[in-house]
């Protein structure tokens, strides 16, 4: 292991991190493709300081493999369903593979057709949802995805939990520069970070959350225990948690975020829904011209005086990680190597 | 004329409404069918109690035309990309004749290829966005449509206006319901509802927008003078103010919401951008399922206590309007038939 410590923080190279977490999916009921898929998003995630979803994750996902409520092994069932229109079924596995098996296919039809959709149901996942997208940006295309989650959010003017935390990915090429990505959970705190700021003991602003009596609460550990979390932006957030939830659910065949029951699969923690993906090639209309105007529109962002564009985080510390290794807490190393057993 | 008057508020047939719209329209430099298109969706906001839409725009529609600004009578050029795009020139005019000339070859598409994309350029959208999509759900279909604008709205930790208020709507069928339908500035408040609390001298709440200085204001007037609004939610609403640009305009070919420059017309208010709308055909995969699963979820979200949907305020608006009229103010009527001359 060329692992290196400061302080606290050991920096090890991208493939080594990702063969780590790859055994560990494995030793837990992955087969070799859900692993690979698994430990390149979860790998990924941390090397962009993504630390929700990087390998502070991979205790969930042995949790949740060791109580029988995913399939590990799952082998997607691709369907070619017209000439813009691909489904998979996840087989009650992760959503990873399913969008890999996919993925041709739908390339296929989308340099075909200009715009195609991919419908992934009985699928579960626990990750972020930008390694979805930007790839596809990264092949000069535009893609759009929508995952919906767990009960976990109030919608605006209801009373009670309803929706996931229903996120919302976006990428976009852009003319000698990375993608322009975005990755937002349509409440107003991903749950990741809730867990997070919980496991740190840090107080949240007000608005994120209500407690279990549905009153406002800064307690981040008090929206965990029998509380929620609120959409973000009113009104607007909730109906687009609401799109979410008729997209990636309604349309795919997927479980609404309400819909699973997990009560008989103690440590379960990955929700059994479903994710659609739209992905269109502005090549068809555009030509070369659609990644300038995208270069040119983050050129006229920067000189209102926006200092940092969404994804820009994720590169610089992706970055920094290409050079000197991918960051975890020595913490996070045993506990990964606890789990290789 | 068959309004009937109660306090100050006039009241009358929707299909008198539209022609009345309509002649005034072909009277200041539109063609027919033009005319006719803006005459409904204009009527229909009305009707539907949607007035920062209604014939409140039409005074500007009416400027913008003898500004030289539109072109009233242009003939869009609909192009046959690919088995699922669709694009269209509006010919520097109005994107509501656009979509209308496009929608059969739209449809075709999406029947046959479960999703297809329209991407209007060269375009004036001046109307609510909801009359675009709903129609769509109306036939089974799911529809999303952005627009972006004209520079009015400060990108979240910028120091400077440069988005528009670039709108999205959503609209799917629910089975035995009218369909879900939203229509959401990015903006924290569109920009009609900016001036409409100008027009009635009331403040707003802070988080709308700045001065011409940058400082948070709750004034309406300084925020339309110099001014400028802020994106709801902070960086999620900028994201995805952001991405309506991308989709909008650098897919479609059409402005940037800063592109334009239309100081050579005085009395000019409609953004000369572009529009995208992306359509899916749910019954490719799921049958007939999907409409009922959103109105499973339309159930759950009254469960859960929600008390409005969204969209529910313009259809029991648009019940009233058919049984008693549509609604429009003796003030806004006599300058109705002012603009008639």
């Amino acid at each position: 292991m060329s692992a290196s410590s400061t302080s606290g923080t050991v920096r090890m190279p991208f493939a080594e991190l990702q063969t780590l977490l790859q055994a560990i999916l494995e030793q837990h009921g992955c087969s070799e493709p859900v692993a690979a898929a698994l430990a390149f998003n979860c790998a990924s995630a941390q090397r962009d300081g993504a630390h929700s979803h990087g390998v502070f994750r991979i205790p969930g996902y042995v949790s949740t493999l060791a109580s029988g409520w995913v399939d590990g092994k799952a082998v997607p069932a691709v369907t070619d369903v017209a000439s813009g229109y691909v489904r998979v079924d996840a087989g009650g596995g992760f959503a990873q593979p399913a969008l890999a098996a996919a993925r041709p296919l739908l390339l296929a039809k989308v340099r075909s057709a200009g715009i195609a959709v991919l419908a992934i149901h009985n699928s579960h996942h626990f990750a972020a949802l930008w390694p979805d997208v930007e790839p596809f940006a990264d092949e000069g295309l535009v893609a759009l995805s929508v995952v919906n989650s767990m009960t976990c959010v109030v919608p605006h003017g209801a009373r009670q939990p309803l929706f996931g935390t229903n996120p919302i990915a976006f990428a976009a090429p852009c003319a000698e520069h990375d993608p322009i990505v975005f990755d937002m959970a349509t409440s107003a705190m991903a749950h990741g970070d809730i867990q997070i700021a919980a496991r740190e003991g840090r107080q949240l602003p007000l608005g994120m959350g209500v407690d279990a009596k549905g009153q406002p609460t800064s307690d981040p550990q008090a929206i965990l225990d029998g509380g929620a979390l609120l959409p973000f932006g009113d009104h607007k957030g909730s109906a687009l948690s609401m799109m979410v939830e008729l997209l990636a659910a309604a349309l795919t065949g997927g479980n609404f975020s309400w819909e699973f029951d997990w009560s008989a699969h103690p440590g379960a923690k990955t929700p059994w829904t479903g994710q659609l993906l739209i992905v269109i090639d502005p090549s068809k209309a555009e030509g070369e011209r659609f990644a300038q105007r995208s270069r040119h529109l983050l050129e006229q962002m920067q000189a209102a005086g926006l200092s940092r564009m969404p994804g820009e985080r994720r590169y610089r510390e992706r970055a920094t990680a290409e050079r000197e290794g991918v960051a975890l807490s020595e913490t996070e190393l045993q506990g990964l190597r606890q789990l290789l057993g």
